[in-house]
């Protein structure tokens, strides 16, 4: 997206006050060690011939609960006094944030209460449950789930863990941003680019963050599906824009409707551009995921694998990160992208 | 399997005279590194819950070219002298094997031919060609694959290098066993078991020789599927024992006849048995791995998963360190496996 018109900082939205620094992503990485997946950064030679270029993949689909979710809940949750921790936690999600809370709370001996959609599949509803939560459920077409959290948060005086727009949440996905920096500098190379999936920006908030202290100079994009590409487009008009409502993805882990109040304001001083794909385009990636790096990746955690395949931003020559963030899919929804290929 | 009757040293094949020792295999580990993936020991808390011990995979489907074998085909060709290597090297297989060595020798600027089975996988062919080597087929009802690797090797002064019965291959695939102990080693962890899939026997020959002087007491097993239990039946018996012909598996990449020469004889002292599971229990074990891992196990690779998930060795309070061997599995072949759940 080299044709982003340049806005003067003046015209860009004032930082979010609360916005995470570098600081506050280093502490998370000390909170979270030993507990989260320091997950590999993968290369396949025989990718790169084909691509024509290096792709270092951070599988995070490798990461506790099969998502980075769990980096930012834990370090959310691991920061709480004990006083407020005992009251307990409480999200709303329908998929991976939920397991990332559930499985964090589990671990710190925390009570969570997760309000989910009636309609969320039973698989994420299986697992958050698994993981000991607590599973209110809400009808996502006539009640506001950010209310029902709120209540029940103020009913028993529990911690709100939001999704992405919550600083703790940021910092804590930011860590997978300082391991690409430090695992490309152990392997000798310099990134000419660092792409991440992006639903409300968290992940890409806190690895660009991350990345602009570590590897600056870098660029990051974020990648987004075709008709969820809010933060893509956001970013061109130096405004919060929203997806129109009518718009389908398979990518569900993505479908966030606009860009969070401090992320949009940290990605738009650190993100060079978006990048937007097809559902085909993300298919694709899925199946050269499974051949190339026989990893598991969910629909959502394709995006930016699809971006570099698709020559959304050309690999020939380069070096490129890409963040594949994660593996949860159904299993029925992975054989119908097989069979596509 | 402790059932096992106790051989006296004196009733035991004597171990073959150009089986490696633990120096080599550190030899080995010096020669890949940089070159094969340290792939990670990977642990998911919820698999644990529900096995209710703690279970360390060691994914080798992350290893290059999609298998452990890119360890020891890497190691034996890279310690040919330079006049030798520069004749090419020759070695028959219709899988896995194959990519590993065709992957070494691409990587070593080394001409490789394979003979392959008319009948291979297009996929694998193709594969294998991908990597830069020569595919030379033969008719596997009629022909034998190692007269015509003798004979092309003969020809050419070219170096043959076998699937399982060469020492610096089995020397090879030992580093997996050292970087199991120290990962281990790493997490605090005391190994209760590791369990290794066989076919030749190369793998867990140079596992056990390893884990016998890394982490000494841990007792090692292979693992097969039903009707290819070979070695199992070879260490119950003291001598080779040949697997019916008339047996099926679709664990394509564990279908050895019978134990290999060197392999055999050092398998018989290191391993404390075998344990042997059905394709479905395989299959049960591919989609353990793809739910609970988010990683790709092709048949073969997913026997020693199956033999624990199976409870052929109860991990009940204990911890086992469990080889994936390998994740080149067809896309139809996966989509079956996850249809069977």
């Amino acid at each position: 997206m080299d044709d982003r018109p340049a806005l003067a900082p003046d015209q860009l939205p004032p930082l979010a006050p609360d916005a995470p620094d570098i600081a506050q992503i280093e502490q998370a990485a000390e909170r979270i060690r030993g507990e989260a997946v320091v997950t590999p950064l993968l290369e396949v030679p025989a990718a790169n011939a084909l691509l024509g270029g290096r792709l270092l993949m951070k599988p995070e689909m490798l990461q506790r609960t099969g998502s980075f979710k769990f980096r930012g809940a834990y370090n959310c949750i691991a920061a709480l006094a004990p006083e407020v921790r005992r009251r307990g936690v409480v999200t709303y999600s329908s998929g991976n944030h939920a397991q990332g809370v559930a499985a964090a709370a589990q671990a710190l001996d925390v009570p969570a209460l997760i309000v989910m959609p009636q309609d969320a599949p039973a698989i994420k509803v299986e697992n958050t449950r698994g993981y000991g939560a607590e599973v209110v459920f809400y009808d996502r077409y006539t009640e506001s789930r950010e209310e029902i959290g709120e209540r029940l948060a103020a009913e028993r005086g529990a911690t709100i863990v939001r999704p992405y727009d919550e600083p703790g949440v940021i910092a804590g996905q930011g860590t997978a941003g300082l391991e690409i920096a430090w695992q490309a500098a152990a392997k000798g190379v310099t990134l000419d680019a660092v792409l991440v999936p992006a639903g409300g920006g968290g992940l890409v908030a806190g690895i660009s963050t991350a990345i602009a202290a570590r590897s600056p100079g870098t660029p990051v994009y974020c990648c987004e599906p075709a008709g969820f590409d809010d933060t893509t487009r956001s970013l061109i008009a130096g405004a919060w824009i929203e997806n129109d409502p009518a718009a389908r993805s398979f990518c569900d882990a993505l479908l966030a409707p606009t860009p969070g109040r401090i992320t949009f304001t940290i990605n738009i001083r650190r993100l060079t551009g978006g990048l937007v794909v097809s559902d085909a385009e993300v298919a694709e990636a899925m199946r050269f995921a499974f051949r190339h790096f026989k990893v598991v990746v969910e629909p959502g955690g394709a995006v930016a694998l699809a971006a570099v395949i698709a020559g959304r931003l050309p690999i020939a020559g380069k070096t490129f990160a890409v963040v594949c963030s994660g593996g949860n899919v159904d299993p029925a929804v992975f054989r119908e992208v097989l069979a596509g290929g």
